[in-house]
Order: structure tokens, then C-alpha cells, then sequence
């Protein structure tokens, strides 16, 4: 296998989708802008592209070189609502430099989208209409390849939001941060899969707010809906990078490690290869990652799938399967680590004695 | 307290600490890197200062803006024995990035030289010792600060390398990766200390191998040895960033989790939060970290100390104190996080009921 | 309230239960008189009665005393198809033991039957009925209080032996060792207990298998169906006095700590007083346990309800509630545990830190 | 093998240690009884041999049964100072029962004298001393085989102890309730067992308060120290039959699970059989155990040294080596757990995700 993929004409998503190409997301921005110094939390938002733009532009570039087919731009919460006179500013920055580091390699650029913080407070359609409508405009003229609705809680919301974005003729995926109980009116995964789907979008899914398995498990239930009603999409998922066995209905947020002391709780590598094969053999074609998806899970998602795809990612250049790379140690145990089964099999210590493996969500 | 410190004139290292100042080291660069897909595990080589500069000076800038002092040249293992004809290129191109960055702080710029590959195989003094020569010679070239010999498993290799260093006239500051038993042929940690002093050194401690009480345990044991035998020197302490009571003599090389499943060990802030309070009443002074040490780490220390210092670090103009900006939050049991004894005493789980929290080492 | 309760008449089991009283079943015989000594694990057999009635009498004093309120003979497996040429004098035996213990109270005694080892090879209605009729026959020539069907898998097995015992003209409680998911049929637990009741059974639940919180998980849903069809039926439970969280459908027999590793799984006594107000609470009056309930689980659902009951049982003259016989020991941090809250709250450690905390069913 | 040893001439503790044979001592009386419904927590008295005798009888069978070489009298804390007017009907009933055991096999009966409450308040050395005589009056009318000093804080009322007893001109064996670090004045493991041959002690060790591998670790110091000073005794070790590695010097007193939430930490079979190996490895041949070791524990020595002693006790009747009774299972997932290396690598989960792997002692 040729250890990287080379130049190529840009093929669009849904045509990477429909010829049955496994396409990579990307990871984390906020939790991990965080931790090198450039996003509030709390506020989590993403003024970091006109404040500090290298720091953005590096960590595009890192997942990139991990296998990312897609840069998303850094605008989460971006819309007026939150960030008031920067959000023009912001979104535009964003779309540079997502277009900049995409065209370094056959990434895609993807205009994001999430919830507005006006849809608790009141349930005025045309008001957060508008709201997408703004920032669809900049996606348009900066000319992203696709768009992404993300991190909604509410199906209503969601839908309101593809309607939107769906006039622009491109592509939309559509992806709800919930969990196998549904979103907070009720409604359930395979409904909120159907009606993504009927209001336009061409992928479904979910991200962020749950772990890995939770989130397939979710995925299995709108597959199953979308199959029942004969509705065609395709499925992507995104879900933490963090293991979340004792989510509720709310998910990590609840938990009392939210934000601050999560750490015990991120995925290795080897989660995460286990992870993405589950989610392609659960015919989920669009695998990414959310919060806690730091660049070199990015790469296990590229490495597990590399027999399918046929080829690897840059970063590759520095990771050889499997500890692999751990062959030529001078220590006997250490060389010892070097394969597969090991890797697989190991289950790792947390090093805290005095801490519990679960905790109750707060509600 | 004012949010940042203002610019000043450079004082030295030996300066600060003569005066009482705390200097706060940096974190992790091989293992940080390997992640983000510079460094390639198992060899753990720069080469990424010449391959991928942006990527190093990205990271030279996080742990500056999160409060570092100092800026370690990226010269791990980058003696002319391990990296052939590009070792020049590396160690040259490795003392410009960090001063680069240095400069546009108040940090210092420190070359650091580690043990060699050729000791395990001889004890050549000779030998070893141009090879400390060799790389001496670009950091005089290059004027770094001060010098750092670190990551040294024999006491005597060690003080061959301060021998070297301290013929350049610039501070010589040596960390031994050993624990409270000792170095590889027995010597213990006050031995050390003393023959460092001895040979030249200003300031000694450890670094790397143990995590942060293992650390401060050994660094009491230094302290000690060096009261007992009369001699003045600075203290430092770069431990791992990483839950480590389970290690044996040989440190985290021994366990099973080194180096690809170590993600649930990894530090919360708070822990180094109460990590940095111990080393300062310890009566360290130089305190920063090295493996799985990420910015916002170094930037717990910084906060931690900043009654003493008096000046908060650039990154926390994104970052408040113990939570606190969780205090507006519209979820009330999150708010209810907003606050220092909530994440003193919290004892996160590590959503991983089928693991175990502690592993024996391989040896 | 009075430390014990007064002799009086009798009452049968339809008696107390129809007027509203707790009955306190009795605990783990099996297990506990395998580790006295007594039984062989894997043949799980009670022949103990003839061997060492000793042994079986001292195990029912002491769950008399802990305040059972039943003595069930210790006729486990006791069938002609298990026990040859001896069933006929075990069962005598164990009603004698029985009876003896019971007269110095005032319980009652329970003829027990569980389910054959034939019903797994062969579905012989006509055999299987036999082996019921053929211990049936000795329980009523010893005149027991009422008869309890106890660990059936399977609703058609369980179901006939309900036809047999019916025809006794006692009163018939039975239970059946299943989980939320149901019987190995896959019948649920709904339809079991609508089964059995129609059957003939005037008492309906679980025992074995599962823990404290799965089995009122399954009470919760036979509750719910026996409403639903409008039958009328006391409840019961007896789960294992084990922590089972990670049980799958076929219990704790498939978890790899079965028989010989459970300690660490063991209730304490402050779990069983939470279980008993939940049981309670969820309107289970006849409330006991199985393997693993040891005497002082049994005095622990006795004082949680006491305050119900108005008494308390002989043991507690040697038990002081929520700990507060340690409030004149001469350290002041063991004296702090002499109080509810402290017992309530406390989440005791296992010692064994290279354990996990969960463990994967073999099936 | 024959399953069973048979009857034959007692032989004195001296004369079957002194020529080489393992000699098994009994396990828990005061932590199984109160299980039982018999002894207070708290309070720790023996007062069930006057009110209960059929349940202390029963114990001792048990323990008989499993393979104890001693009936060890049921006196703890039953001297004057803290039984009153009962201590003598105590100390008489407490001899008659082991005695009535003991003489159903072939094992000795030890008086027991444990220390006083007195030396806590004062040093009165005539005043404690008077104490151990009065029960030393009763042991010696009524003939027991040897005697044991056992749970003493304090070297100084052990050496006490041992003098008063030694002049009975039977052997002593003495047993203090220290760990590694010594006793409550700073006197060291070898120190204490010096000071107790010297006294007159031919047996010396510890019981109680620490788990088997913490006592371990006390016994290889009191060997060193017995081997520096030129001087020769049998070794005894009866530790808790619990982990506890968490301990800190005042043993499982001070962690918060004492004393009624200790369930986790029970050990397993195999766990003491690996204890009894060790211990045998180390030269100690007075095997036991203490709070915690049920009977089958005891068995577990038993069976664990039953190839060095060539038989095996009558309650192996009841038990299969290495749980080969599981063999014929219908389960094979159930069948392939009958072998010893299965049940040796196990690493049984708690079943509580909730609760950490270690404590942290209050003091």
C-alpha cells in the first residue's frame, strides 16, 4: 500500500458517498483549542480564527495530515446571536482558513452550523431562520463545498435549519447531539433521522455529546427508521472521543467530569480503530470525530480503514501500525509490545486508585 | 491582579532564582507531537524542527502564552549519534525556533542535551563526551540561555555532561530520570544530586519516567542529601503529566500502558494545580513538566503561583480560575461546578468499569 | 419500640400478607453452608440435612434470629432425579430442621421445589409433574405452612409445578430465576407472572440469579403486567445478595467470577437496608434473598422496616442501627462513623487495585 | 491422597513444629459471629460462649472441619476489666467448647489473651499483669495445649503477657497486631519479636489488623531481625482475611470501610491459597488467619499445603481442588473454569463502578 494518496481532482461529497467512499471528519476544536490556551470554556466560542489564526490553521492542518477528507469551519456558535459585530468576521476567517489548509490535500471545505441559544427561550422559526440564513450567506460567497448542521438538541430545529441551508443547492449533513433516548421533546432517533431526511438533508446522523458506542448504537436506530420508511441518506457520525458508558439523557454534560476533568475518559488509539470499524460495518460512511478527537485518533480511523480505502494518511509517515514501531526497543518487554493482539487486549489502568471507573450523571 | 505580565528586560536564570523568583519550565514535545503527527514513537527524534517547523513553533507559542519561562531548544536525542548527517541542521534550526518564540515573551532560551545511546553499550568518557561537545558548540553558536542536561538514567553519565556544559560559562541546570530508588547502578537520589552539584550544576532535580508525587518524593530526597552535605543549588522538577503510582524502579517504560494507551492517566489541571502548590513548598523553584506536561498544564502552575508571582500568563485571558466560568451557564447543576471545592474533591471516574486503576510493571 | 417481638399464635402467609404485613424471607444456604463446609459446589446439593443437620439447624437459627419469617426447607435440587435412593430422607429431614427451628419463633415453614434437571433434556409433562408430586407428597405428610416454586427458568416448567402444588390446598409462592430480558423461552417477565398467577400462584417474583436492583427491576415489570391484567397477586423477591450489574440474560452464572471469585461483589448490610425500602416501596411484601444473603442481610431488611413493622428481630440485641455502637470507641474518626449518614454515602473501596470494576458475561 | 487425615496421638505445637509439620491455625470469631447474630460490633466481646454455645460450637466445627490444627478459646477481651462478674463463667465456658471440638480430631487447645484496655490509660505493670494471671489461672485448670498472647499494640504489655504465661511452664506463642512500621512506641517488627523470644515466647508473629501480604512483609522483618540476633522461634502469621493494601500504620481500624463495609476486600480461596504458599516459602509453619478468614479460607491453606503435608481436612469432602468440580457443567463457557489457571489469573470485578479500588486511611 503507497504509504500516502496522491494529488487528485476534487471529487464533491455525495459523489465520494454515492461510489461508496469512506469519507474521514474531522475532530475536536473547542475542548482542544482549549487546552492549547485559545478558546474560553463556557463560552466556547471561536474567536480564536481572527485572534489567533495559526493556531487555527495548525490545528486544520494537523487533521489534514491525520486523514481528514473534510475541514470544517471553525464557527461553531459563530452566529449573530452569540458573537454579535464579530460574527461577520469570524465566519469569514473561518472559510479562509478551512479553504487554505483543504486545498494543501483533497479535503473538502464544510460551512457548520449549530443550534441557536435562541431556540430555549422562545420558538420563533423566521427569527432563527434568519439567523442561518446570515451565515449561509458567507458559506455561500466563501463557496464551501457542503454544509453541516450540527449539535442541535431539538429535531424541530434541525429541520428548520436544513430548510435553510438546503436553498443554497449544497450538499447538507445533518447531525443531532443525541443519544439512544432522543432529543429533549421526545422524539426519537429514527424520527429525528426522517425528518432530517424529508426536509432535505443528504447525510444523517449524530455528534458530540455522547461516546463512541452510544453513538452507534444511535446510528443502528436511524438506520433501522430510515430503512423502514425507504428513505435513502447517508449515515455519519461524530460522537466524543471520550468513553461515556454512564451518559444519560443528556449526555456528558450532566456527567460531573464535564469540562474539566475528562482526561481519565479519552479514547486511545486502539478505542478508536475499534470504533471506526464498527461504524463502517454498520454501513456508517461519513466517521469522524467531536470533542476529545485530538488528530492522531483522526489517523487511527484512516488506519483502520486503510485496507478498504487503499491507501494512508500523511501523519502516517510518523505511526506504524499497530506499535509496530516499538520493534527495534532495546528492552525485550517493550519490543514484546509490538503487535496487534497486545494493543487490542490491553486494558489500561487509570493510575487513580482513589477514583470510581463510573460516575451518576448530576441528573 | 493584573492579567498578563508586562514586557521588562530579560533577567537570567540564575537571576530569577537567586532572587526567589519561580521559573516555570515547559511540557511535552515528543509525545504532544506524536499525536499531532510530527514524532514518530519509538524512535522519539526532532527531526520535525527541520521537517515541519510550523508545527514545533506552534507549540513553542502555546506553552509560552500558558506561562512558561522557558523555551527548551526541541534537541531531545539529537546528537550526532542518533541522527546522522542532520544533526547539525536540527539542533541549528531547533535554537532558532525557540528563540523566536522566547522573543516574543520574557522567556529564556535553554539548550538541552540528553543521555546518549552509546553508553548503554560502552563507557567511553571520550567518546560521549565530544559528543555533548558537538552540540554544545551550535547552542554557544546560537546563545541560548542556559543549558539543560536531562533525561540521564546514570549518575555518572550525567556529570560528564554538566563536565562539558559548564566549560561554556552559561548556568548548567541537570535532571536525572531516576526515582526515589535511584539511578541504574544504585546511586541513589541524593548521590546524584550532590555529584551533579559537584560537577558543576546550579540547579538539579528530575525529569520525565515518574509522575508528579513520585517526583516531589524524589525531589525531597535530593534535597536532603544536598542540605546534609552542605551544598547550595536550585531545585527543579519536570515530572510526567501522568498518574504513575504503580511504577517500578524503571519508571513508565515498564508499564503496560507506555506509550499508546497512557490516555487515562493523564493529569487533570487540578492535579497540577496541587502538584505545582507541593513543589513550591517543597521549596522548588523551577517547576514545569515533560511528557503528557500539554499547555494547559503549565498553565495550572502558572495559575496556581500567581499569588506569589503576581501576574497571571497570556492564556488566561481564556481561562478562569477553578471553574469559574461555568457561572453562567443556564443549566444550574453545571453552574453548581463553578468553584474551587468542586474540583479539589472531585475524583473523576474513568468511564472504563472493565479496566483496572492500577497495572504491575513488566519488570 | 420493643427490641423483639412477643410469641403469639401463628398466622399462615395469606394471612399476613392480605393484611398488609412485611414477610422476611430467609437467605443464602447453598453458598454459605459451601464455605462452612457442607455442600459441594457444582453438585449444589443438600444432602447436609442427613449429614451434619448440625450445620443446617445453627444456619436456620441464625436467620430466625435475624428475623425470617419463614424457614424454607433446604430441599434444593431434592428430587428423585437428582438425589437417588436418598431424596425420600432428605426431604423428611429438611422438613423436620425446618419445622424444629420455626416452633422456636414464629415462622412458618416453606416446602421448597425447583425446577429438575430432566426439563432441559426432555419436555415431559407427565415426568416432570411426578418429581413434584413425589415431594409434594412429603411436605404435606409434614404438614408445612406453604410451598414456594423457586428457580425455574422457564415459565411452562414452573407453571407445572404450580398445577401440582395447587392441588396441595396451600397456599403456592412462586419464583422464577429471570431477568428484565425474561425466560430462556423468552417469554417476559410480564407474562410469567400473569402465567403463574393464573396458574394458581397466590405469591409471584424472583429469586437468584440477578441482584437486589435487577430483581426489582423485574418485580417493577411483573408489577405492571399483573395490573394490566387485572389480577390480583402478593409479590416477592429473593435476589442474590450480590452487586450483579453486568449480568447478562442468563445471570450471574455467565459472569467469570462464578462460584468461586464473588466476594467482592458481597452487599453490605447498608446496601440490603436500601434494597429492602425499595422492594417496599415498590409494593413487594414478602421480602428475602438467595445466594449470598447472609444472616445479617437478613436483619438488615428486618431493621430498615422496622418502623413498618413496629418490632425488631432477636439479632438486633446484637446490632445497633446505622452503626451507632461504634459512638464510644476511644478514636474519634472511628466514633465519626456512628451515624447514618457516614454509612449511607461511604462507596467502600475493594483493596484490589489491579481489578476491574465490571467484568464481560462468557454468553 | 487420602482424603482425610486419621485419628492418632496428639502430638504437643512444640513437638509438631519443632519437626517440621505445618500447623494451621483457626480463622475469624468476632467479625463471623456478629454476621451470625451473635457478638456486638463495637463492643467485640465473647459473651455468645455463655449465651449461644451452640453457635460458637459450630464455628469451631467448621474451622475443625476445614482443617484447623487449633481450637483457639473464644476469650478475646475477656478479662476482668472488660467483662465484669461474667469473665470467669467465660473463660470456663470459652475452654469447654474448644476443648469438645478439639477432641473430635486431632487438634490442641490455646488460651487466648488479647490486650488489656488498661495499658492505654496506664503502665500499671502489676495491675496488667494480675489480669493475665487470673486467666491463666482457668486455661491451666482446665488443661489447654498451649497459649496464645495475640492483637497487642504494644511490645512492652506483649513481653508482659508472655512472662506471666511462660511461668505455666506451657508453650507460648505470641502474636502482635503491628505491620511493617511497628508498633504504636516506634518499636520495629524484628525488635518486638527479639523482645518476645527473650520473654519466653517459643512461637512470635502477627495477627490481625493487616491484610495476608502486609503480614507477609512483618514477618520477613521479625525473621531477619530473630536471624541477626542469633536467635531461634517459630514463626505464626494470622492476618485479616482482607486486602488491605491501602493500610497506613493503624491498620484497617483507620480505613473508612471498618468495620461494617468491609465486603469488598473479602479475599477469595485462591487468594489465600497464594497466601499460604508464600507464607510457607517464607519458613513460617503456624498458618491462620484472623478477622475475616471464614472457614473455607481455612480450607484453602489446607489444600494450598496438603501436598507437603500429605492429606487433606474432612471439609474437602466437600471441595474440589482448583474448582474441578465445575467439570461436568452443561455449560462449557461454566466447564472451562474448572482449572487452576483460571481461578489463579482471575481478577475478580467488584461489581461497583461507583467505588474506587483503595481508601484512603483517616488517620
Amino acid at each position: 500500500m503507497a504509504p500516502t494518496r496522491g494529488p487528485r481532482v476534487k471529487k464533491g461529497l455525495l459523489e465520494r458517498l454515492d461510489s461508496g467512499e469512506v469519507v474521514i471528519g474531522d475532530g475536536s476544536f473547542l475542548l482542544t483549542l482549549e487546552k492549547r490556551g485559545y478558546v474560553k470554556a463556557g463560552l466556547w466560542t471561536p474567536e480564536a480564527v481572527v485572534e489567533h489564526p495559526n493556531a487555527v490553521r495548525q490545528l486544520h492542518m494537523e487533521f489534514l495530515r491525520a486523514g481528514s477528507d473534510v475541514m470544517q469551519t471553525f464557527t461553531f456558535s459563530a452566529s449573530e446571536d452569540n458573537m454579535e459585530s464579530q460574527w461577520e468576521a469570524i465566519n469569514t476567517a473561518a472559510c479562509d482558513l478551512a479553504r487554505e489548509v483543504a486545498d494543501k490535500g483533497d479535503a473538502l471545505v464544510a460551512g457548520g452550523i449549530c443550534q441557536t441559544s435562541l431556540y430555549a427561550h422562545h420558538k420563533d422559526e423566521v427569527r432563527i431562520k434568519r439567523l442561518f440564513q446570515l451565515q449561509l450567506e458567507i458559506f455561500a460567497r466563501k463557496n464551501v463545498d457542503f454544509l453541516i448542521v450540527e449539535y442541535f438538541e431539538h429535531a424541530v430545529e434541525a429541520v428548520w435549519a436544513v430548510e435553510v441551508l438546503k436553498e443554497s443547492g449544497k450538499p447538507v449533513a445533518a447531525t443531532m447531539c443525541i443519544g439512544p433516548e432522543g432529543d429533549m421533546h421526545g422524539v426519537t432517533p429514527g424520527e429525528c433521522a426522517v425528518k432530517l431526511v424529508k426536509a432535505g438533508a443528504s447525510v444523517v446522523g449524530v455528534n458530540c455529546r455522547f461516546g463512541p458506542w452510544t453513538s452507534l448504537k444511535t446510528m443502528s436506530l436511524m438506520k433501522e427508521a430510515l430503512q423502514a420508511a425507504g428513505l435513502k441518506a447517508h449515515l455519519m457520525v461524530q460522537p466524543l472521543g471520550f468513553h461515556m458508558p454512564d451518559c444519560g439523557k443528556g449526555g456528558f454534560l450532566d456527567l460531573p467530569e464535564y469540562p474539566f476533568a475528562l482526561e481519565p475518559r479519552v479514547a486511545t488509539r486502539w478505542d478508536i480503530q475499534k470504533y471506526a470499524r464498527e461504524a463502517y460495518n454498520l454501513g456508517v460512511r461519513y466517521i469522524g470525530g467531536c470533542c476529545g478527537f485530538e488528530p492522531y485518533h483522526i489517523r487511527a480511523i484512516a488506519e483502520e480503514l486503510a485496507p478498504e480505502r487503499g491507501f494512508l494518511p500523511p501523519a502516517s509517515e510518523k505511526h506504524c501500525s499497530w506499535g509496530s514501531g516499538l520493534n527495534t526497543h532495546t528492552k525485550p518487554w517493550i519490543r514484546a509490545r509490538a503487535r496487534r493482539e497486545y494493543w487490542e487486549n490491553l486494558r489500561p489502568a487509570s493510575g487513580r486508585p482513589l477514583c470510581p471507573s463510573l460516575s451518576k450523571p448530576d441528573v
